[in-house]
């Protein structure tokens, strides 16, 4: 994702100073003019914006904290703006520590895949200090295409992981409906057909569907990835005190695809779990 | 529904003879030169199509199998037209029983809610004959926008249950994200326009998520009749020897916002039971 959301800001004429944990990863980019960089630290020297985009938490944490971290460099006006979706709570604290030494910490998770990414139409989701977003808000928009700033620290992280449980249970609901549609024998191209434009359609629904059908499981969203931001998810309600129900159990199912070697694949190959379990379970 | 529907057909200028369980609510119908006639049988004995829309199961097969049933009048070339939502093995069954006379049943069920029947916008799936529904199809059109043959006897019935399956899981989907949500104080309706954009996106989100809300729990369709349309979808599934996950869950939570008093309100309440236990389960 971080290789064409730095290529939109090298291209809009911003000087890009780059630090990767592989080196070769950002060869396009310094090819096209950006300059390296050893560490985050380094980075952090000499940019007055730094955006990271790594997996997880303890990603962020390193990079942010770590013995070479941002947070070494770090000084009066600077902001940092995450774009990977990590724990909300884990966000404050980082948040916090930046602070003191006078830098903003803003989250700022996107959704829209690669896809989004290379064509720079990413939804992207911010939470912090309102007068800091205003300042990074153009180069945000040489990114994405969607830009809300959601509220305060974590807002943005908590605002994507909204957006990962609608995604994961309503693909769920796309999963039983076509098990159900197949195991009855319907034709399940006209089936998705028939319920595709009322009450019942939904971007998984008219996306995930047909590949469901025709048992396509490359990936656009990899199931391994959705099964962190489920993580996130769960962790988070627990921490507000929450007990939901579908979202364990979306989890669980996941649990179930990636143990059936599905890890690697699209998100849709949940069907493929799902539907195998129900036909089985007798 | 159905007097909605009837009317379409009397403005195109079919001739219309009416029977309903309360002979009051054909009262438009009559006066719009629609005529009166006192049981299904003898309605059958005035009509080469007959359409039926009643609430469930045991109503159609009173209007069909009773004692003043349409099976009685029945003869070859006649069809029959169940709009209702119903079990697909009983469809089936009625189907055969109507052959031995040489009637023709096509099962029918819309989705659209009432503002579909109006506006003669609603989507009709239909399982039987081909050449019957080839016959009936100009008629169909006069009622709704998108008019599938989706296959054999009972097929129509079929794609409705997934239909709602699909519905019903999707507004969980909604229940538990707002539900996550508010208790992590986001506000709102500004996390509804970050995420209904994009991969989350579904018409239960963007139609029913802005009223869970507001707690704008005013019926489109009402939780009795989503929870009679689920246990079809069990009975079905088991039926199919399938073991669904998702589907009971959901049927189980609307079991509880009925046990609140939420039964004919709309769907969406489904929110308030869901948001109630997330947060007393500690």
């Amino acid at each position: 994702m971080g290789l064409p959301m730095a290529g939109h800001l090298l291209e809009a004429g911003y000087p890009l100073t780059v630090n990767t944990r592989t080196k070769s990863k950002a060869d396009d980019l310094l090819a096209r003019g950006a300059r390296w960089t050893d560490s985050p630290k380094s980075a952090a020297q000499q940019a007055d914006v730094i955006f990271i985009c790594v997996p997880d938490t303890p990603d962020v944490e390193k990079v942010i904290l770590g013995a070479d971290g941002i947070i070494h460099a770090a000084r009066v006006g600077q902001i940092v703006v995450d774009h990977s979706t990590i724990s909300p709570s884990a966000t404050r604290e980082m948040a916090r520590q930046l602070a003191e030494r006078g830098a903003t910490l803003l989250d700022a998770p996107v959704s829209g895949g690669d896809v989004g990414a290379k064509n720079a139409t990413l939804s992207i989701m911010v939470g912090g200090d309102p007068s800091a977003f205003n300042q990074v808000k153009p180069l945000l928009e040489r990114m994405g295409k969607t830009i809300t700033h959601c509220g305060g620290s974590g807002t943005g992280q908590l605002t994507k992981l909204v957006n990962q449980i609608l995604v994961s249970i309503t693909n769920l609901a796309v999963c039983e409906a076509l098990t159900f549609a197949m195991k009855n024998g319907l034709v399940a191209h006209k089936t998705l057909s028939a319920v595709g434009g009322g009450a019942a359609s939904s971007w998984q629904l008219l996306n995930l569907g047909p590949k469901m059908v025709d048992e396509d499981f490359r990936p656009g969203f990899m199931i391994d990835l959705q099964q962190k931001d489920l993580r996130l998810c769960l962790q988070a309600a627990s921490e507000a005190g929450l007990e939901l129900s579908a979202l364990p159990l979306v989890h669980k199912l996941f649990n179930q695809a990636q143990a059936d070697g599905h890890g690697r694949d699209g998100t849709q190959a949940l069907f493929d779990a799902v539907r195998k379990r129900a036909v089985s379970d007798q």
